[in-house]
């Protein structure tokens, strides 16, 4: 029987995404297969609270799934020692200020990524955490995601040898909303509300490459708007002023390069909308979020460059898919895996993988590549203030 | 009947490359055809005289397809009115002086590439063509093979619409020599004997994308090795000092940005060795220099990103393979063709399209790469020298 | 220009095996190509003296393919300096008589396989060979297959990581005579005329093992006739005394385990009529004399046993084809390969790879499976007169 | 309407086998259809009486089942004549005391397997059984799988003329445990926990050669430790003490020939985990547990061995695919199957096929495996203790 139980502030999860993912999935997943298990067997309970400002709807939530307990105020909620953890899935604006409480209030602080709406005050969250010797975890749910597992373990496992570069392609292309439906809301083009791909994907490309291949020490990119007008949601045209695509060069600790293409302008011809060529000298592999196939240096051919005669090899026939699930299993949900490392971790006092630190070097990334593209020159990451 | 003859002065033919493409496949063909075919419906007979150093090697080569005249006298061949063209294609060293030589002789020059051994020499050596008022021209082979061929009409269709961006993929595992022989010559990576794949394949990625989407504006370049050490061809382990892959970002005039990944340390997850895919408002085609496929905006899918769920949308299905040469037919001889439009730019006293200049601004872009991998800063080729 | 010429003392090339692969395949192709390339760029000429018994098919032979010299008189031959190599295909009852007059006259010998009918006089040889100092060899060819050096090379690329085991199999159908005739000759099945499998197979097994994977240490074997009545040739009916299959487990240094099923009893159910699977930690592989494929670990999948369900998984899509031959080459001759390094051994100065004393350790395993069979026990091979 | 009932003692049937196959899937469903089918067209009805220790966990099996008897006196139930068998599913150290007492007691035992934890006491068992004159059965399930089946079926029909030799393979990769879970629990791999392939797979493999060969007259193997260190569940790394593959060579009388390859230590290059190839004089097959191909000696080809010429021959287009279950129903379940045949054999006073002295046997089979792989000698089975 488990003794233990966990109080958690759920703060702001009547969104899609806190409400589907870290509520339902998650939490209440959890609580009702009778909370987490810990190494040594037992389990602890989960107790959510959740808090936000319609009572009414949280009210109507909570009932849904058996909660017993909702708030309209943050403050109480964090001076009661009930709560233990609080979790932040608010719009980005407000997180900061809720945040910076929790960890005054000595609260442990998971959040939804960005942590905030800049390097700087990400960096100045990252600071007070450590400070206040709180366990910090960030949402890297994309880690999780079953071809990216498999990377991990093809990298643990020594199949690449040294690793010497890593491609990456993202993208798909999104209507320009004339003749059909744009398949994004209009704000993700316009920079004056906060678009823009590298700030919509540069964050998730920082914490994957950083804890796959290692630490960003430098960036070159170029990020364009290659479709400068679209038609809104109300068929009104308007100006794209965001990149909607962005070319960059990454260099991480020990020589690996990144290639990496991002487009809102691009068609597919790829096994998913992104993939990842890693190439090392024992071996290389093509992975999505999915799906993975391998080719190690005993089953690479010997092509010889002669563009003058068709070449008749089979490319394709060199890979060898391998599976990324066990055949019978559904994928984990990435955010429950997260959550539950997350309280482990809160429970064992020891620091989380993916902590606020590393979220903030992901605002890093994309404020360095935007000032790269702008000025023309590679930038140092490392050294600085997001090491 | 053809009425009119050209004579052609050929030096360094007894190579490999010189033998069998220009001289076989392109000059004794062509003449042994009649000569070359003129848009009024005539023929221009063809007359070669060979020379260079070693006389009985080029009397061997002249019996055996029925040539009469050689010569071990260039300065006497150039000094002959009979003779109206200069083709060059002896080791790059000894270019510049005899083509000096050929353009101050009045010759029409036609030469393999690249022109020089620096931009500078070969800026300098396509100042003095243009002063002198002679056609000149330079083997722009590749973009006369079928996928090229191919990209180049359905550029002039209209198929793209605007054309926003070009991916270029380039490379295969090249062996480092220990356990399997590698399928390259080691000076190809020693910086010290003129290695490099910058230097060896950049000259041509400039001509691909200046002749199919417009001139080079501005490059940023890394280049480097990442495999340090090799075994050459008689077992010895050597230092690789010239960079093994590059990892370019290229913008164009009109806004086209061209991402290139140029590497001999990477397995190959494409159709063919080289691939370039072109995306454009109302379509995309990725070719290869022998195949081709595209995808109309209107056979364009409509994906959404949901990350957390597996994608089973087979994007492979998309694409719509086009064939690049009509069927029961052979694809053209490049080197042959280009002979064909440079004798008949010469007989029209009209510039010939891939000229001394376009061969120098390959040099130019290989040098601009290199220098921008080294200081960081993307670099402007065009308003300068390049021009 | 080559300005050596070694001498070569040819006996016993009047017969099939001797005259297409050594003589016409081996030693004429050689020195049609101006003999054999050395390390530094020169050549070694060949010139072959043919010896025998019948003077006038000797020279039918010789005219035929343009050799000055035959002979009647081996004596005479070994005591002439310009002969430098005696090699010997005769019979094998006459083997070790003409290699031990050889050795006496200082000649380097090269022979076909076995060098003797046990393994006591192979190597009372051996050591005779040993000590006067000569180069001595014993063909090896199978290794030389494309599908073993393909194995090799996995080796020696570290692909298996450390290797576990190997099961080989061979073998197929050899029909009975009486409904269908026997595709192999009837003395094969009588062990009074030097037939069974052990004595056939087992010096190949010795040496495919000892060169690839290390000295075999130990082996039981069960020979059996499984079908003790066949008809020969003529129709009549005979007992078949001789083993016609032979299970065995053998050890090899270092712990590998190889399990190796000879049969002419089986039906085949493999691609090739020879099949090694070979395991290790890091990978497998199965290769024929031709074939490869292979399975790295990071591509094995996770069954589980459950002898109660059907096991949809295609375990046959787990393994990736590999290359054995460059495509568009021919595989090397294998006889004429190991020719070429038995030369340049004796014009170095060093030992053959593949020598007498390896020939000798191929009878001995052959001996010792037979009595392994017979008494039940596992015999050791090393520590004794064989290593 | 049946107007026979038959009583079972079932002892140990909470286990996760014993519940699942025994209970719910023979005997409940066999009680649920009025009992089992006797060749005179009547049913016999069936009552369990449940037997444990738990009498709360045997009510809640047995309410949910529809059964009225559990108990937790098993000397009670043996002493009350409603029930006539008794059968044992707990833990096999528990087995022989309780099978001695319903021996005792005059019951028929059927019981799950091994029937004690040496040859000698299953031996002791055996004797006593007959003695008793009991009717006595161990269960033999992949005797009853379909492959099996069909098996026994080709035997039957004379496909295979005289059966010469059979070559049995089973086995797959499992993980070491560090960079991927292993997918069998830890004990297996250590001897001091009774661990090991040989005493986990020989008394399978005793059972089904016995059955459908011949009995084992003698064993050759060589049980070995490939992987002498793996981590377990907790993460922790052991020492494997335990054999994880055994190489046999096993001799049946009449003549045939076994080889046996059972491993986890292996990639699988099969159609399924488990094959059996054999071979006859008038045919062979391949048959796994689920399927089944065959080759009658007029489809046999004619190959010959020529190893210096790739061989193009389709071997595997030599095979024809023989379905093992009809078309559209389902494989029978082998423990209900063989619980219909122990009961019909109960009623009809004869002894079953699959008896206590079959299943000491494969206990025998086992311990001299091990024997032969330490003394490095052939053992005899036949003629002993264990016929």
């Amino acid at each position: 029987m488990s003794t233990k139980t966990i109080g958690i502030i759920m703060n702001g999860v009547t969104g899609r995404m806190g409400y589907r993912q870290h509520l339902v999935r998650s939490i209440v997943a959890l609580r009702d297969e009778g909370g987490v298990l810990l190494s040594d067997g037992s389990r602890v309970a989960i107790e959510p609270l959740l808090v936000g400002r319609d009572e009414e709807r949280l009210r109507r939530i909570a009932d849904r799934h058996g909660i017993d307990l909702v708030s309209t105020d943050l403050d109480a909620a964090l001076a009661d020692d009930r709560w233990s953890i609080y979790f932040d899935a608010q719009i980005t604006s407000a997180r900061v200020a809720a945040i910076t409480r929790a960890i005054a209030a000595g609260k442990h602080v998971y959040t939804e990524k960005p942590t905030a709406e800049s390097h700087a005050d990400a960096l100045d969250l990252a600071r007070r955490a450590d400070d206040a010797g709180i366990v910090n975890g960030v949402v890297h749910d994309k880690l999780y995601l079953p071809g990216l597992v498999r990377l991990r373990e093809l990298i643990a496992s020594g199949f690449f040898g040294r690793i010497l570069s890593v491609r990456g392609e993202f993208g798909y292309w999104v209507f320009e909303g004339d003749w059909r439906h744009a398949q994004r809301p209009s704000w993700n083009y316009r920079a004056e509300d906060g678009g823009g791909i590298v700030v919509d994907m540069f964050p998730h490309w920082n914490y994957v490459i950083e804890h796959l291949f290692g630490r960003i020490e430098a960036v070159y990119t170029r990020a364009v708007t290659h479709i400068p007008s679209r038609v809104d949601e109300s068929g009104v045209r308007y100006d794209a002023t965001a990149d909607d695509a962005a070319y960059a060069i990454i260099e991480v600790e020990g020589g690996v390069i990144v290639q990496l293409n991002s487009s809102w302008d691009v068609r597919v011809d790829r096994g998913e909308l992104v993939e990842f060529q890693v190439d090392g000298t024992l071996g290389s592999a093509v992975v999505g979020l999915f799906g993975a196939k391998i080719q190690p240096r005993d089953g690479t051919p010997t092509p010889t460059w002669n563009p003058d005669l068709p070449d008749a090899h089979d490319y394709a026939a060199d890979w060898l898919a391998v599976p990324t699930v066990p055949p019978g299993t559904e994928p984990v949900n990435g955010f429950r895996a997260q959550w539950e490392e997350f309280i482990r971790d809160v429970l064992a006092g020891r620091p989380h993988a993916y902590d606020f630190a590393s979220g903030a070097r992901g605002l890093l990334l994309a404020e360095r590549a935007l000032e790269s593209s702008g000025t023309g020159r590679r930038l140092a990451l490392v050294g600085g203030e997001g090491a």
